[in-house]
C-alpha cells in the first residue's frame, strides 16, 4: 500500500543527499586558494549499508557517506536508508513506549525510509549541525518526523535568531502552529537531564506528523530538507574566516563531549537503530571525530 | 539496623581510597628526573560531592578526587560515597528491573557505599582500568558488589594473563567458585551488543554477593580492593618506558571512544547515577580525557 508515495520519498531523500554532498563538497573546496595542495579537496566516502538479516532476506539498507579533515568539516556524516520487514520485539517495545501506537501488533510489517545528517565543523565558531527527516509506515499508520537543530560552542544571539526566523519560515507556510509546537518539541528532545540544558540553541523537531494529507505533510518534510542547506552555509560562509586559538578548541571539545552523552544516552533514534542491530559505524556516525571531558 | 557494619564498611572504602592516591601519586612522581620541572609533580585534586535533595536534608556524599595531564595518568578519577535517604522511584524501577528485588517496597530506606577507580593511562601501551567495590543496604537486604577489569588498547596477553590470576587468587581465597562465576559475568557485563566485542579483556563482576557470611563477603569485597593496586601498578611499572608514536596514540584514542559508548550506553551505574540525580561530574568521572570517533 502507498507504493507511489513510498517511492516518492525514497527518492527525493537520494535526491536531497546529493543535493547537500554537492553544497559541501563545494563549501569545503571554494576554501583552498592553493592549487597544488590536496588540503580543501577531501571529497565525501560513500559506503552502501545493509540492515543485517539472519536469512539473507532483503531487509533494506541505504548509503553512508562521511566526508572527513576538511578546511571547514571536520567531519560530515549523511546518511539515507530505506529498509522494511518485520517489526522486531525490541522495535515494538521502544515504539510502544514512544509513539502513540499503543495497539501495535506483534511484528508487523514496516516500511521506512529517512535522510540524517550530522556536521562538526573545524572551526569553533561553526556550530555543529543535525537535521533528520523521515517516513514511517506500518500497516495501521504512516506519519512523517525530523528535525534541525543547531549546536554552537560559543553561542551567537545573531546566528540562533537568523535560524529560528528561516525555520520558522518554512513552518508558516504550512501552518502557523507547526513552528511555536515543533521549537517547543525540539526544546524538550534536546534537553540533557543530567547537565540540565539543552545540548544546543534548539531548532525543530517533530514526530507522528500525520495532518491527515499526505501531500501537504511530504511537502513540509521536504521543505524542513530545503531550508537545511542555506540556513547552515549562510553561517558558514559568514564566520568561515574569524581566527580561533587553543581557548576557542577547548570549548568545543568539551561541547563535544557534551554532545555524545546526548547522543548515546538519550537519542532515540540512536538507541533504536543500535536496539534493532543497524550498522553501528552508520548508526553512530553523528559522534564528534573528538571530544573531551575533564 | 547493622550500624557497626555500616561504620566499617564506609571507613574501608576512605582507607582504600587513600593507599589508591597514594600509590598512584608516587608512581606518578617517580616518573620525573628533573628536580626543578612541574611535570611529573602533578596531584589529585579533591572536591566533596553532595546527594542533593529539594528541603536540605542529609542524603549523604563523598568525595571525588581527579588527577590529571601527569606523566603516566593522564586522567585518573577515584569517587567515594556514602549515601542514604528513600530510594526514589526511578531507582526503585531500575532495581526492581536489575537486581533480585522483585518485592521492593516503593520508596524504602537504603544506605550505600562505595568506591569507584577509573585510570586512563597517557601512554598506550598502559590499558585504562576500572575498579569498583560497594555495599548496598535495605531493610530487606544487604549485599557487596563490585568489580575490576582491564581495557587496553594495545593486548598483551601476558598482561592478561597475570591480571586474571592475581584475580583468581583472590576469589580463590574465598571460594573456588568465585573467580569462574565472577569472570563470567565480567564478560557478559563488559560487553557491547552493537559492537559485538568486550570493551576490554575482562576480570571480575559480582554484584548482589550476599552468601549469609557479612564477615566474609566484607573480607572478600577488602581482597578486591586489595588486589586492585599491585595487579594494576606491576603493568605501569612494567610498561611505562615503552616508546609509542602517533599509531598507537591513534589506537588508544579511538579505544576510549568505545569506552564512552560502553559507558554511556549501557554501564549501569552510570545509568542509575544519572537517573537518581547525583552529581554528573562525579558520575561521569569515568568518561576518557579525549577520544576519537571514526
Amino acid at each position: 500500500m502507498m507504493e507511489i508515495e513510498k517511492k516518492r520519498v525514497s527518492s527525493w531523500f537520494w535526491q536531497l543527499r546529493n543535493e547537500i554532498i554537492s553544497k559541501f563538497e563545494a563549501l569545503e573546496h571554494g576554501e583552498s586558494d592553493d592549487k597544488h595542495s590536496n588540503v580543501g579537496k577531501v571529497k565525501f566516502e560513500k559506503r552502501k549499508t545493509h540492515r543485517p538479516s539472519r536469512d539473507n532476506a532483503d531487509l533494506g539498507g541505504g548509503e553512508m557517506a562521511i566526508m572527513r579533515d576538511g578546511h571547514l568539516f571536520e567531519k560530515v556524516g549523511v546518511n539515507i536508508s530505506t529498509v522494511y520487514g518485520e517489526l522486531s520485539e525490541t522495535a515494538v517495545k521502544v515504539m510502544t513506549e514512544t509513539k502513540r501506537l499503543p495497539n501495535l501488533k506483534s511484528n508487523p510489517y514496516f516500511w521506512a525510509s529517512g535522510i540524517s545528517v550530522v556536521a562538526h565543523m573545524k572551526s569553533p565558531f561553526l556550530p555543529a549541525i543535525h537535521m533528520n527527516t523521515r517516513m514511517f509506515w506500518t500497516e495501521d499508520a504512516w506519519w512523517f518526523g525530523g528535525g534541525i537543530d543547531l549546536n554552537p560552542c560559543i553561542e551567537d544571539p545573531e546566528d540562533t535568531k537568523k535560524f529560528h526566523a528561516a525555520l520558522k519560515e518554512t513552518c508558516d507556510f504550512h501552518d502557523s502552529k507547526f513552528y511555536p509546537d515543533y521549537k517547543m518539541w525540539a526544546d524538550k528532545y534536546f534537553y540533557i537531564p543530567h547537565r540540565k540544558r539543552t545540548r544546543g540553541v534548539g531548532g525543530i523537531f517533530f514526530d507522528e506528523h500525520n495532518t491527515g494529507d499526505w501531500e501537504n505533510d511530504f511537502s513540509f518534510t521536504q521543505d524542513v530538507g530545503r531550508t537545511f542547506i542555506p540556513a547552515f552555509s549562510d553561517i558558514i560562509i559568514q564566520k568561515k574566516n574569524l581566527k580561533w586559538g587553543p581557548n576557542e578548541k577547548e570549548k568545543q571539545l568539551l561541547h563535544r563531549g557534551l554532545y555524545a552523552e546526548y547522543n548515546l544516552i538519550y537519542d532515540r533514534g540512536t538507541k533504536f537503530g543500535l536496539a534493532t542491530g543497524h550498522d553501528p559505524d552508520a548508526v553512530l556516525m553523528s559522534l564528534p571525530p573528538h571530544a573531551k571531558w575533564l
